[in-house]
């Protein structure tokens, strides 16, 4: 399949450059009272035989909220506005799937396999119930672990995602190709046009989300290697695959779930959110305005309330 | 044309018993501290040549909302725990469009034409701007304000809404026809099927709600005539008719904007709320799990919070 070998080399390209984010060091990080997502420390546990990397804080007590990461991202991937807000009043758990950056293994080339890796380590910290959110990728195998383990995740947000078998989900969107194609210096500027609109507010807003992407100034997750793309790649073609009912597992999907999407995400089309709340026993659905793929990082204010009035509903 | 003689009498008699809430007085209402949407009373103004009926209730000082009904409802149609709770930090303005319960004039056959008087109406009590609230026809009508009188209407929220020529809704659906047919003693026990799902969850919702509308006990406002139903259906029908580009206006409806819809709304399909995000330029969608047409009856205190992040945006 021609289609496979071209994503790769595009993919390998864009996934070397997405995480150099070694942008000169302009300020050793003040001394905090607290650990932050700026200061969590990468532990490392055994997760039935695979070493995985995580980082964990916040407040301890309550569910702790477990993050699932987007393709060819990682730890320092996700927007410490938005994990530190949460950490003010749960504990948070970052994480690097098998294979991802400071992991350990082997990158699954399925979704379910992901899944595997997640609820192992999961189960390896000890937590007995979870929240869950997914961003792209990492939404996909959040409605896995939902399906597999309901005991475990208790409540679910699914960012920039989609069903099984969604539009344009078995392979990577023709927009999201050419943002891939087209060259970024500095690498990570990338995500201006994968994560945001054309609009003047939309970039403002990817500009203030690159700087706090850019702010951790020690011990920064590994970038990922050059398996980890094709292997996600893979998995993201299988479960795109279309196929008869394939939204037929989602009513499997008892938790509730608040599915969030952008207007116009160029990555995961806008309707697949549609669909998943359409089909989904108890989902809420947030479309919001003028925004892309990483429509959470464009309005970390307004996703946070609702986001805590969902994860905090009695 | 058959349909239009079938629906109006069906329309007929449901709106006759739709507000037929004459529930034994239960108890009278305690003496309360302040306004509320229970005790406001109905006040009268001259808005370009109409007696318009209206209550006015609530924190005064900034921008107030302005609540625009639904089919054949009036002020007393609206829930006392959405009124109150939007009351404790704004102004709210309910009213009687024209001809509609205690507001005199004739019902226009247009939502144009109702716009028109809500408009008299706000210029009349000398609001200068205003946060709309349109629910159902409401919303159309809502809308319409939003689109000539883009001064004086600052954010909306549609509730149950749908686009000029949206889906299902050139006339009443099926599935609404079929709830008109059906009897219902008490009659507004109707509003359980309308508003609410089959779910146990959706009813216990929709019979909370219905003691909440029972609650008023002095000065409720009349029940519309019999010449509202088939007035509001012409409006209905002309708005909903399908033509080339139906929703190309909505491009100029450039105030910020918060679409709500249930998961299956029956009576305006909620395909039509995706829609109406996917071409508002600045609008939030929010569909809620398990509900129907009056989703923001099922979940008042979700829908509060919500709106007030919206209303209240920097």
């Amino acid at each position: 399949m021609k289609f496979a070998s071209t994503v790769r080399s595009l993919a390998f390209a864009a996934a070397a450059g997405w995480l150099a984010l070694s942008a000169p060091a302009q300020a050793v990080a003040a001394p905090q009272a607290s650990i932050t997502h700026q200061t969590a420390p990468t532990q490392y546990v055994d997760a039935a035989g695979v070493k995985l990397a995580y980082r964990r804080f916040g407040k301890p007590g309550g569910v702790p909220l477990v993050m699932f990461q987007h393709f060819v991202g990682n730890m320092d991937s996700w927007d410490p506005k938005i994990t530190d807000g949460f950490a003010r009043e749960r504990e948070v758990i970052l994480f690097d799937n098998a294979g991802v950056a400071a992991s350990q293994g082997e990158v699954p080339a399925t979704v379910e396999g992901m899944a595997g890796h997640a609820i192992a380590l999961i189960d390896a910290l000890n937590v007995k119930q979870a929240d869950l959110l997914g961003f792209s990728l990492g939404s996909l195998v959040a409605q896995q672990v939902a399906l597999q383990r309901p005991d475990l995740a208790r409540r679910v947000i699914l960012v920039g995602s989609g069903p099984r078998g969604g539009e344009g989900m078995a392979s990577l969107t023709p927009e999201f190709l050419d943002m891939l194609k087209k060259p970024h210096d500095p690498a990570d500027e990338l995500l201006l046009d994968v994560f945001f609109t054309p609009s003047a507010a939309s970039q403002q807003a990817g500009r203030a989300f690159l700087s706090r992407l850019r702010a951790r100034q020690t011990q920064r997750d590994p970038d990922v290697n050059d398996k980890v793309a094709p292997a996600q790649i893979a998995a993201f073609a299988a479960w795109g695959a279309p196929r008869a009912d394939a939204a037929a597992y989602l009513k499997q999907i008892r938790q509730p779930v608040l599915v969030i999407s952008g207007s116009r995400d160029l990555v995961h089309y806008t309707v697949n959110s549609f669909t998943l709340q359409q089909n989904l026993p108890n989902a809420q659905l947030i479309i919001y305005p003028d925004s892309n793929h990483g429509a959470i990082y464009q309005y970390p204010d307004l996703f946070l309330a609702q986001a805590r009035l969902f994860l905090n509903q009695p």
